[in-house]
């Protein structure tokens, strides 16, 4: 067990979750306040580790529902999350003694502890899928048994909606629906486990790699080294689990509508396709990594990690790919959240069988964006 | 208390709720079907008065929830109006003791004799309306204080969705797009209340009048009776109600997208605007009927009422006009369903003050629909 204690680790854990967020998930800055504020109030999230849950412990998943555009600028009120979680109590017919990410990519990570803080449940260091994804059903919770239903929706007016779907993927639906309803932002307790469950189903240890992440991000631009080498040794430093700058480059277009292929005639070009998380990323139309693989942007010099959102013309950057978490690779999860989930045309090929750690292909104005 | 004991029975009641769903609700022919199934193997639906529900009784209604073209076409299954109900039961914890209709217009007057016929419990002789309406809000129930939620709504696949919203309208827009995402067709256990609320919020006898509508149209044809005057003087013998034709003619279009109005230049014309029902009648350009009173049109020869789906172009057919139940002619309902909720640019005026009672303006050819 450990808590976030300093207004830093949590300001590295949201650094950290952008990096696993993929360019989606929603950015985490709203809510890195609110637990900012919670700290400097004296009251501090705590974290367990998979073990510390007793196997009967009743845990769910809070999280935030919506477009990340929303989530970015909603509010995060200490009322509203109370009431979640007193109505989730209800609902369920007992306590809730944990709480888990269902994504540890983007806002999702620090919702949880903006919960912790106020109620004093602790969160679970892991999460339904090592980094961010666009759909509900898309976790290992679901791949690997627990179901997102039944579940409880709720808005800050006190709206109540509950789903009990038969399959994952109508829970996404109905939710979806839901929270479009309810003014394209809901707060939601889903998945309701048992401890015992949770060390099955989750990825293991992802709040402390997202924290981790932050930390030597910020250590190392503090200290002048090289970003890039501390991060990439920290990333590779997991088991089974290789980081490689896959480009380093320029912005040079923003598109939200295409999805051609665009090639220059002199220089690399890299191109990565957003579905919400960055799905793709292609040099010279050469795919080098694939979901759910992560792919990650990151400004050039300070080595910060960038949400879709924060893109624009003319950014330096590098794009980085990380191996996803081994349970993201087994043919069940590929089934879920392979590159055909987020409509590409391409079976999975991982990183390393589509990369070498060679010179970084690198060009001073070709990386191109296309969602 | 009596019983639908007889096909018959069922089929006036319905040709009645077509009548009072002023062109929409859903046309309950399968639902009339899945009754006259029932009735034939000895499972009548029982239909008690207002006065013969206990205060302390408990009611929900039973309803249909989606585009009145897919309610059309789907078919009821004994699974799952029963499903509905156990699920209603176990999520308000309590027995089921009366059933009521949301609205009688359409297809959800049928629904609550469907179940009726199958478990065994009574249906109680009212409804939220007196007629049909576009929205879940828009009823007696919701606007003298009785609530539609909690309320659970239940598909074929058993996917189960409970709201309970801050306001009636919020209600609605969550049912409509959970609706949606279920495939455009749901069922709905709506608007929980006491038998004690029944009598002071519902419109009452409304049942016996659908049924009372569809004999006397169904009798005077039989017998070469004069089916118009028949009808009128069944409607006119309710309390401060007034039936009157409005229109005889020719239908020269069906027209979905315009609300341009539309003039000939030598004889009559007729148009009456669609927004899911009949919501107001002109003639020469003069409002003659308006919601919430009821506007109707039938065919000229049988009397058979027709629902908006019906109407097509050379059909020759009567207009009517009926004033609505008292209930909904107070300021506070006309803030709810009057003309301006229509998205007409009228304030309410009745049927009485619009029209008196001479000579029903005819022409061959000049009959309308603006929708």
């Amino acid at each position: 067990m450990y808590i976030i204690d300093t207004i830093q680790d949590i300001q590295d854990m949201a650094r950290g979750a952008v990096l696993l967020g993929t360019g989606g998930g929603g950015d985490p800055y709203v809510g890195e306040l609110f637990v900012g504020e919670q700290i400097k109030r004296g009251r501090f999230p705590k974290v367990i580790s998979c073990d510390e849950v007793a196997d009967d412990a009743f845990v769910v998943s809070i999280a935030g529902i919506g477009a990340p555009t929303v989530i970015v600028e909603h509010l995060v009120s200490e009322k509203t999350l109370l009431k979640l979680l007193a109505h989730a109590e209800a609902f369920y017919g007992r306590r809730v003694d944990a709480i888990i990410s269902a994504e540890i990519g983007g806002a999702n990570s620090v919702f949880p502890l903006a919960l912790s803080a106020i109620s004093g449940i602790p969160v679970i260091d892991a999460d339904g899928v090592g980094r961010a994804v666009p759909q509900l059903e898309m976790t290992t919770f679901s791949i690997y048994g627990v179901k997102a239903t039944p579940c409880i929706l709720m808005d800050d007016s006190d709206n109540i909606v509950t789903i009990d779907a038969v399959t994952d993927r109508m829970a996404e639906d109905l939710a979806r629906v839901v929270t479009g309803a309810m003014g394209a932002m809901a707060f939601g307790a889903i998945y309701p486990m048992s401890g015992k469950q949770v060390r099955t189903v989750a990825v293991h240890r992802s709040l402390t790699m997202a924290l981790e992440i932050g930390r030597c991000i910020r250590e190392a631009r503090e200290g002048t080294d090289d970003v890039f080498g501390k991060l990439i040794d920290y990333l590779n430093s997991w088991d089974n689990r290789v980081a490689r700058i896959l480009f380093d480059g320029k912005i040079t277009d923003v598109k939200h509508e295409t999805r051609d292929s665009w090639l220059g005639d002199s220089t690399d070009i890299c191109t990565v396709e957003i579905r919400n998380e960055f799905s793709i990323a292609r040099v010279n139309g050469r795919p080098v990594t694939m979901v759910p693989d992560l792919i990650t942007i990151l400004d050039r010099e300070s080595g910060e990690p960038l949400t879709g959102e924060m893109l624009s013309y003319g950014q330096r950057v590098k794009v980085m790919g990380y191996s996803a978490d081994p349970m993201l690779r087994q043919p069940e999860s590929l089934d879920v959240l392979g590159p055909r989930m987020f409509g590409l045309d391409e079976d999975y090929v991982s990183i390393e069988d589509l990369t070498s750690p060679g010179p970084t292909p690198s060009s001073p104005a070709m990386l191109r964006m296309a969602g």
